[in-house]
């Protein structure tokens, strides 16, 4: 079967390593595939199978991927004698990272334009080098904070004629789209950075007949949201206030301590509640920086509801998860559902992958049993 | 239209009394109808209206309804004035309750033979009293312990032959239940007792052409489980153990006091976990009366579970509600929905009920969401 | 024995209205004394009974307590059916409020000088008119942002010289200190607010004589803190993080829902655990205003501790208080206690009361069980 | 400085394992003594230093202590790479341990009496072999069924007279108790069994002059409940209800599996609340074994209380800890503590230890803070 290529952007990340670790230890057999949704029986048999990805990407950091590797394995992300085990499979990935693009770093790109056609030459040699089918490329960078609209946004040819300019007007994230496009690869925003959601971005999507999903990998709070809120819901008990304090360390919680990039994540966590009730509900989610959960989140959610006659009642609920072996499984899920999408001649963005995401691109369902079921009818058009 | 008799086992308990008190409550426009899943858009206009519903049932205290409502609003319940501005409809519910079957009682049913015939005469002369299109018996009244198997549960002629013969064989829910179907009446079990579960009952219902719905409610702890249980297997997590504590006080809680009461109840709730999971969870779950609580609940559950690469983390929820408040609304929209089905045709076991119900009765899904499609897909048809 | 007066600044609010009510609720035998350490068998006789409190105060609304009161019965702060069995005594401290000063209020007045004078007039003309031994002033008004320092606190002729030069440099809790202790009154400062906490103010406290306590009241999510911090400690368990989010409504809530007032609370929840440990401690302290949960609070926290060989561990609770009912006792408790300690010749700050509040004046211990100690052997000396 | 043996009953055990390496790794420099009470400035440097700590024990499983610490390393309690680091001091711990003694173990000791010869002899040999100046015996063996009273348990003489008969008579901690007290050892009763509770035993350490200590190591649920009871009863709030359920896995989980052992640790940890309250409080502590714990526990408690008027309030809990990690470092210090007991002549039982304990012997506070003030008097005394 034809090999699929996985570019990850922040390929040195908590969450891409961990992504790229796991997917040797389960071909290694060193691991069952437990987290990926894709590997249940519910799924065909026709997405490439986990020992067809080969990974590379873009960092802007150089520390190797073994040696995060097992900084994640003292973490207690991936068992701590794994790193050794899957050395090889860590170091062939290691050897396809290339320089990410640093907004205004001087000895690096020129300009964006130039940025883009660097990055996007990476993608290709890469698909070259390795004869590979098809690349999607996957976005684990680090959080942007939100990018502020402008003009230029709304139309391809407006936004081409500012590059060429040398003006740098994009988002990091929107760049990598931007590059990633025009190199014909599939695109994951699994970050809640603008990245491909710019109309103009839509347009060469369009043109170049590219699929993409997004956005923010749900994989927490918003998880857990997504699956109680449409209990509510049915049951017709009125939510009245929904609230939440997310702490978490690592890398991400480092970022995320920026209130600009806090921002974005707050924008995306907000989704659900409002997408699944039709009255305004209170409340807020709020996101601290706690260095030492370490790789770690612990989130506390707080609901208040009325019920028959009025009566006042509460949920509470406490998530302690490893966000990263969350996040991981669902990059290799997505990666093999975007390909073979992209394969079957879809293109645009894919509301159908509304399951993976807090904020789904396309539009749908914030219901995680709808959007499951969604999921599993795309999975069989897809046979 | 015509009106439906809704007949209440255990009338002047907390959830009879406080379905009894919040239908005249919405129908005199004190109450928005939260909590009643029928009431929302998603369901067809053919059921009957909430003030097309006639109270009356059984039960084996003499506290009038009134007063009893006048407790629940002292416990929050029900809002604490309500009670006087609906006293006329609580007078006429009370007026149609009848002294319920206690077992043994030498004075009362000469035998469990002369039981079920008065009992189903009761519930005929209401019929005809109030000139009803169709009953549905509803059992809420106290959880009996689970009951031995007895040979003649088997057939409908063998059990038939032991009552005339004047034995007492059948548990007091199931003798209901009999009394139920001889009269031509649907039956909701909302107790996990035994109810109408023997197959000699599923026989006369057959007979007599009459559905029924059951077992045991699901209100709180369960309902919370049976969202949240479908969320971890969709995204191929694997649950290692689920514990839970429940604690709880009013009527309910001091019944489940007892262990052997108790034990039909903690049957009951282990469904779901077993029911979602292809691979055994451990854990149990633990019910205890807290006096203190009154008609509150406050439950909290623990779950460990496995991800990517073995990782184990865990979630915890506490929940805390007032049972009666959530049950009374869903006796309501079970009313309804039987009272349809039966009109429609339907008779045997309903399993697309199985949404209302910690243990469904004629099989199927424990997933709440698959419950509620399938729930409001039969709504369709019945429509 | 001698009468005491306690002159409630914001005397309509949920505290005061509450600490009134229960002052005459007890007094009338209709309550147990109840969350009101004073009345323990551990404190002496000495300090005036409850019956001999007498009440007044300044706000700055005009709703009459009565209805206060009743609004407090619907929300289950006070027994519903209380404030028509003490509505002589409701009505008897309602006739006793004054209108409060409202900064910058042209028709009020004139000034901060007249203001104080005025104020101070109200306050000894109640004393007169009740013939009571001693006035205790407590503010219970809303929480004010913390005040920018100025030159003139430093020295009580510095501020007196701005005051006679017709400036209004004080924030409104310190007006009402500087009245009081010109009016010869103990004082309690129960909220945050900066109060007698000025140089210059201590120099009037001990120029007439007054004692004073607080900052704070330390009602809830703090008063946990207060003992379990000390447990950590004296197990040499190390105290990594310390995370908070406080969900409240009611008048309180709606106050603190301005950052600059928030801002005060934050700060005086955040002094047990940097009291309590060494080390710094990482965490945030939130606090939301949730309307819908009217006069309760819910608060969570999340510790993580390192223990043996560096194991990591976690403990979290969930509290949920109704603030006014913890609250309004201890009003009680510290009016008694002040008006004592005055009567024995103590002027200046009372550290010995640090057990009831967030952020003790005079310094002093933060570990409950220790404020607890020290408190005892205070109301000793006073006996 | 003399050296001090620590000989422990259950030598292989989770907690004799963590202590012995602990120390080891405290003595390396390898670890800081976090964890270990009387490490903290508040204690006398006249007790033994940790490195002055000689192991030795009984245990009846052969697993060697160095392989026990490498399974504890992979469990999380101690850093994965400890065990290589001190691997000679494990060995040299593991080369002091005898066999314990098994009940009605036929090719074993022949009856409780040859038993309690050897295993005094045992502790004396060591006692000898490593120039000690004192020995402290502490059990912490799996924990026992409660044992029923006998008449022989009241008076040495006729206890001593049983067992020269060659009757077995006592439990095995019991067993224990007398050997090590006829040895002239200290002892200290580290889990919830009978030790040295029988009334003959106290004769006996009385005769031999010497000091012992226990019942039952309070590290968890319980230590958090002494933190907060004794807040509630400063504060007059009045606790109505007190539930727990405790998860738990390890070999101190599957002993409490079963339900003999479990009344054991179920009844000690009753004392707190019942031990801090005047009034009865209602409610039920569960301990429930769940494998997929591990080594660690989590138990969540749920409190109602009543405050001013009659307000109904809950505080909720969890703990999430890892057991062993909690009680070596305990084990450590009441070693040290009773060693320097024992050599300033104290005998007989040690009430000033009752900071340690759930059930502590010779009476005494159950409160947390008042408990630790005691002790640190106590080390006073001592120095
Ligand atoms: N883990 C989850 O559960 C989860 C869920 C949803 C979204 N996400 C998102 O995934 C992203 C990655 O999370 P993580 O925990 O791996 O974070 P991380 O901090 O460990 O990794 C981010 C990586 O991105 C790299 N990077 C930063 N800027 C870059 C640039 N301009 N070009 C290329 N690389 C760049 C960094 O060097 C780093 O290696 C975050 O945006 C996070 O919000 C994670
Ligand atoms: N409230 C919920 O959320 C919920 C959910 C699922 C199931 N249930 C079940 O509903 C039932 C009722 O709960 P409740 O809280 O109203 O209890 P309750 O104790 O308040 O009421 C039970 C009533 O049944 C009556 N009764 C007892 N034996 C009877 C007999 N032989 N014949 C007729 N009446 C009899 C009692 O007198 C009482 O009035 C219980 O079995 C409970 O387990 C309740
Ligand atoms: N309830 C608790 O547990 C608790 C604990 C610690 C501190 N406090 C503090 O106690 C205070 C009162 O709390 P509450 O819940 O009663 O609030 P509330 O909003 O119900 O009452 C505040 C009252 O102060 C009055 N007020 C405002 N400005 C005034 C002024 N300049 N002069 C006179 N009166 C004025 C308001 O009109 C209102 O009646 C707050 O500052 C709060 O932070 C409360
Ligand atoms: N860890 C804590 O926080 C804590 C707190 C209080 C009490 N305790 C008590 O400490 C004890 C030990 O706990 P653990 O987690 O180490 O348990 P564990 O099961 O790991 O160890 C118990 C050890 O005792 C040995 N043993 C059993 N019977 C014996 C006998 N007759 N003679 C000698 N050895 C025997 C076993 O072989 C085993 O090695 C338990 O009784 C527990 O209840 C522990
Ligand atoms: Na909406
Ligand atoms: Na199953």
């Amino acid at each position: 079967m034809d090999k699929v290529g996985v570019w990850l952007i922040g390929a040195r990340g908590s969450v891409a390593t961990t992504a790229t670790a796991g997917a040797a230890a389960i071909k290694a057999g060193l691991a069952p595939p437990q987290g990926c949704v894709t590997e249940s029986p519910n799924f065909p048999a026709t997405l490439v199978p986990l020992a067809g990805l080969v990974f590379g990407g873009h960092d802007i950091t150089e520390t190797p991927l073994r040696k995060r590797a097992e900084q994640l394995g003292r973490a207690g992300v991936v068992p701590p004698h794994l790193p050794d085990l899957i050395a090889a499979d860590l170091d062939a990935a290691d050897a396809e990272i290339r320089p990410g693009h640093v907004p205004g770093d001087v000895p690096g790109d020129r300009d964006q334009a130039a940025a883009a056609a660097r990055l996007g030459d990476d993608i290709a040699a890469f698909r070259t080098r390795h004869h590979l089918a098809r690349v999607v490329v996957v976005n684990v960078s680090s959080t942007e904070p939100p990018a502020a609209d402008r003009p230029e946004f709304a139309r391809l040819a407006d936004l081409e004629e500012r590059l060429a300019a040398g003006d740098d007007v994009l988002p990091p994230s929107s760049l990598y789209a931007y590059a990633a496009f025009q190199a014909g690869c599939g695109y994951v925003e699994f970050t809640p950075s603008t990245g491909p959601t710019l109309p103009a971005l839509a347009e060469l999507a369009a043109l170049r007949q590219v699929p993409y999903a997004g956005r923010d990998g749900k994989t927490g709070e918003t998880l857990v949201k997504s699956a109680l809120a449409p209990m509510f819901a049915s049951r017709a008990l009125r939510v009245r206030s929904w609230s939440g304090l997310n702490l978490l360390g690592g890398g991400d919680g480092a970022t995320l301590a920026d209130p600009a990039a806090r921002s974005s994540k707050q924008l995306s966590k907000d989704q659900v509640v409002a997408g699944v009730f039709d009255e305004p509900v209170e409340g807020q989610t709020h996101i601290d920086f706690v260095a030492d959960l370490g790789e770690w989140k612990t989130a506390w959610d707080h609901v208040t509801f009325e019920g028959f006659l009025g009566v006042r009642m509460a949920l509470q609920f406490t998530w302690q998860g490893c966000d990263s072996a969350l996040a991981a499984p669902l990059v290799l899920d997505l990666a093999r559902l975007v390909a073979r999408a992209h394969e079957k001649g879809r293109h645009g963005p894919l509301p159908e992958l509304g399951y993976f995401f807090k904020n789904p691109l396309g539009g749908g369902e914030h219901a995680l049993a709808a959007q499951y079921a969604r999921l599993r009818a795309f999975a069989e058009e897809l046979s």
